[in-house]
């Protein structure tokens, strides 16, 4: 086994998954490496960032889904690779040699040049994310509990969403049906429903990544809900008491960031050249320039179609991108010509508003409202990993649906604490390891 | 509603839930007080540790538990007592006026006087504590598959549990299923059978609180899982190595401590006698000596029963006492004269062997293997709150039962990057609140 060719995956996200399961009958070993144990769908992080669904049933260990005999799954955090000797730098010092490299290390949020911003206006890119953000939401109702006066009140209640895309467009309608619905009974000193939801897009309209008159829709059915959207207004400073949006300064305790994006540092790792945000500027093939035996996949590449215009960073683009290079490997290995460049099949993108309304956009069609909604949670269920998933997912769906209730409105990760029950034990687990 | 008498509680777990429910209809206000947003079905607390249940099917937000018009719930962290001027201090210097106080506080795991155990032996009190155990537990198999030696590796996958109470039995239980179970096919580099599970009891026997056969039905059960019983040992010191055991040292990177107990600090706030632990020592109708508008229910009371044994921790004496408290308030209320003495009622004592076994004591009758653990399973899910966690939890046991395969097995709350992704956002998050 060990004198077959090997395969080195960085990233187990949707494009390395794909890679790694298009190679388990092929003749290579195949190690996937991520720092996280857990592979994210993606998707439905934002309903973990609102207490609707518990992260995992959004997640699944990497390892589990990747039973296969030639597939070792490694725990562990890729920091360097050298193309020369053909190792990936592991943070403990050692290394792994690959005869052929998949990066498919993805992307995060990036602010614009304004890191300092970040720890006022978290985004959304990981399992612990969206429970520091789940945790910012609800404290923000706790403390407008006990607000001493209506401005401080006001202030925790008010919530701005930044970005107008699919995670803004669906957080900012979600938080605005928690206050409108799950939560309406359970505060006494102020109604829920007074909450103000403000979502803030530096363009001239919301889902700048589908058809325009679905950015109508969507402008309607948020605007149904009660959510106040900004177009055309971009943000120039976020602090601890609010943000400021062109000229005017929106006290509020909870900011939530959906926009920019910046791929992983898997360029610097080889110096090749990238997009203005880090991407690596691939090959046509999906290999890297001048290094024949390194692929990057999925968000943290740029590639355009024939169209000029970039491969979007969803799903099925990484899926398909790691479908490509899993049969480049398999030719190579058989001795058979390459194949010809990668091209991107359009399936579609959802949206959704809400829990009644959503935005469905196949390109030779578009639809709208309550259907548009059902083919959301239906496509949704169906790409769920495992029965086991689907299952749980449909069941909270379904009591969100008839009930209005989410059932993980935890506050967990506390600050630490100064009372009782003092919090020692996780506390100085996490420093100790 | 301001001039009726003010009922405040303190603690949302089952005493104080118990109390605020059974005071909704009465002529009095209520707030209840607790520095978690959530209840917390405890006696399952150790399925969350292991990667069996999601933190949220177990946990439940008390406000939305306690939607009557007369009670408020807030989130905060009480940190004294003055029961001259009749307040509770919160941790930022507001007070909160009472006319009748129930301390409903609860109690926490003990070292014996050797707190610098923590750090390598964490104990089970919160969905915390619970996430953090996952995550050592985890981590320790992730370790195993990169380990360098065969040595370094038999260290990760040595597991000691310290404790042979319900919650060590179940822990010891559960971990032995982990092992020759649910991971049996994720690694590559050794076989998870492998793994070694030690309980340790200082006692002579199991369950020193069940009648003596259980002890030796649940010995056979845990020896048959393959689980390495050590009776009549004192742990003598826990270090980031291992753990010694009398004069034996054993090599292990993952310690858990269930056992021993300490009350929380209602007593110190009242400058109270206590037991050895910190409870309160309660008059008979539950009141604090010479305090008659401070009661204390639960855990942080020491209370005995007629044959002067004391009173156990368990969510069905909680709820008992909760109940008491309630009457004994609506009672005063009618200027009736007060109730007889506090009696407990023992309605048995469960305890599960992973999940095939279990055993049940009802007092007049002992049940143990496959019908315990289906009385043990239809019990806990019976006291499950609400519709949608029963319906959830049993999907989550069928699947267990039907697989092998355990859903929650996320490794969160990392320690701070140094890789990719940076985990910047939450961890600045953490430290700006």
């Amino acid at each position: 086994m060990n004198d077959v060719p090997h395969v080195v995956i960085v990233g187990g996200g949707f494009g390395g998954l794909e890679v790694a399961r298009r190679l388990s009958r092929a003749e290579v070993r195949v190690t996937v490496i991520d720092r996280r144990n857990h592979h994210l769908f993606q998707p439905l992080l934002y309903q973990s960032a609102t207490a609707s669904l518990a992260p995992s049933e959004i997640a699944w260990p990497i390892r589990s889904l990747l039973r296969y005999a030639n597939v070792t799954t490694l725990l562990a955090t890729v920091v360097g690779v050298d193309s020369t000797t053909q190792v990936v730098r592991v943070e403990d010092g050692t290394t792994i040699p690959f005869d052929t490299l998949v990066l498919a290390t993805g992307a995060r949020h990036a602010y614009f040049g304004h890191d300092e911003w970040e720890p006022y206006a978290p985004g959304l890119k990981t399992i612990e994310d969206s429970t520091a953000i789940r945790r910012r939401i609800l404290l923000a109702f706790e403390k407008a509990e006990r607000a001493p006066d209506a401005g401080e009140r006001a202030r925790y209640l008010t919530f701005v969403i930044v970005g107008g895309g699919p995670t803004g467009v669906e957080l900012a309608g979600t938080i605005a049906e928690l206050a409108r619905d799950t939560l309406r009974r359970d505060f006494r000193t102020f109604d829920t429903r007074d909450a103000r939801v403000i979502l803030v897009e530096a363009g001239s309209r919301l889902l700048p990544g589908f058809r325009e008159e679905l950015s109508g829709y969507a402008l309607g059915a948020l605007t149904r809900l009660g959510v106040e959207v900004r177009l055309g207004k971009a943000v120039s400073n976020c602090t601890a008491e609010g943000v400021e949006i062109g000229d005017q300064f929106i006290q509020t305790s909870t900011i939530l960031w959906a926009a920019g994006v910046a791929a992983s540092p898997a360029a610097e790792w080889l110096h090749v050249p990238t997009d203005r945000v880090g991407r690596i500027l691939v090959e046509p093939d999906l290999t890297i320039p001048s290094h024949s035996n390194i692929f990057a996949i999925g968000d943290t590449v740029h590639l355009e179609m024939s169209d000029g215009k970039l491969i979007p960073g969803i799903a099925p683009a990484a899926k398909q991108e790691g479908r490509y290079v899993a049969e480049a490997i398999i030719q190579r290995l058989r001795g058979e010509p390459s194949l010809p460049p990668f091209r991107y099949k359009d399936v579609g993108t959802l949206a959704t508003i809400g829990k009644r309304a959503a935005v469905v956009d196949l390109g030779w069609i578009t639809i709208t409202g309550r259907l548009a909604w059902w083919l959301w949670g239906i496509a949704h269920i169906y790409f769920l990993i495992g029965l086991r998933h689907r299952l749980s997912v449909a069941l909270s769906w379904l009591w969100i649906y008839l009930t209005g209730q989410r059932s993980a409105r935890l506050i967990t990760q506390d600050e630490p604490a100064q009372g009782w029950p003092a919090n020692a034990s996780s506390r100085s687990l996490r420093a100790e390891q």
